[in-house]
């Protein structure tokens, strides 16, 4: 199952593989009929980001988890990446049940060069162990044994403790970096 | 989130908390009109066991694991565990995608204790850290860095690379004497 000598990452897939943000400002402009900026979610968590609570009511909304658009660049990094790597989907998904069936139905879609075996839902991530973990949350980054990439956000600006990626092309960069000094 | 002063660990659902055995007899007496023993599942793997591959139809079929006993003991001996220990349900659910929504209004039904951070599906329990798994299949507990305990079950008889458990009386037994060697 597992080659034991290519090292492990943890991929998230809220804000890393999956463009939540955008899917946010879509289903808000569908819904109310005003066009947000991507900055609405700069500084603040995510929950309390658009005008109403629109955004707890859209997780939990049908529909929301399997249509969010794919990262771009996520789909051909991670190809990349399985070529020297472990790559495990790692989702925060049990907060949402009804995005467990989406959830999975979504990475089947976009991604479906991964294996089943390769796909994590958890609650908290702290009892995860891999070399790497990519994630836009520190919440699950602070608990992580391994190497940490935060993925930037809007809700993460500012944070400094963890190594900040902006995009799929950063994360290849400094993970093929990672391969020559091993 | 996490007391980091207890020990974790990871619990598997399917032939340890859920009575799969007996779900799997209860379904054939009853789309068969045959009642095998128990005894039905030794010495083989789980899929082979019942005549007609009909294991892996059940495991296929809606309602399945919505609807499985729970394993004689195991609500009260996890309450017990929770005073001491991080206590998190790992399933590997991944192999079955329509288990994933049954198997969490299961837990919600059967285990409402155990909150949602504390639920994992996976595929294989490869980066699973806790410090004691508890499981009836030997590829996980081989994989994993903790302690481990193997749950008896039919497909597991005569192998002895891993401490073995026979009921959840024996879980708590030897939990309890571990908590007074630390």
């Amino acid at each position: 199952m597992t080659n034991s000598k290519k090292k492990t990452i943890a991929i998230d897939m809220d804000g890393v593989i999956a463009d939540t943000a955008a899917q946010f400002i879509h289903w808000y402009q569908k819904q109310y009929g005003v066009s947000l900026e991507r900055t609405v979610f700069d500084g603040k968590p995510e929950a309390d980001a658009l005008p109403d609570g629109a955004a707890g009511k859209f997780v939990r909304s049908q529909g929301f988890f399997r249509t969010i658009p794919v990262m771009p660049g996520a789909q051909n990094a991670m190809q990349q990446l399985m070529k020297h790597f472990e790559v495990y989907i790692v989702s925060a998904a049990m907060e949402f049940p009804l995005s467990l069936s989406e959830k999975y139905e979504w990475i089947r879609e976009h991604f479906p060069f991964i294996e089943w075996r390769h796909i994590i839902f958890c609650g908290d991530k702290s009892v995860i162990d891999t070399d790497y973990m990519i994630d836009d949350h520190i919440r699950n980054l602070d608990c992580c044994k391994g190497k940490t990439i935060l993925f930037t956000a809007g809700h993460n600006l500012g944070i400094d403790r963890h190594m900040r990626v902006n995009n799929w092309d950063d994360i290849l960069t400094f993970l093929q970096k990672e391969l020559q000094t091993v």
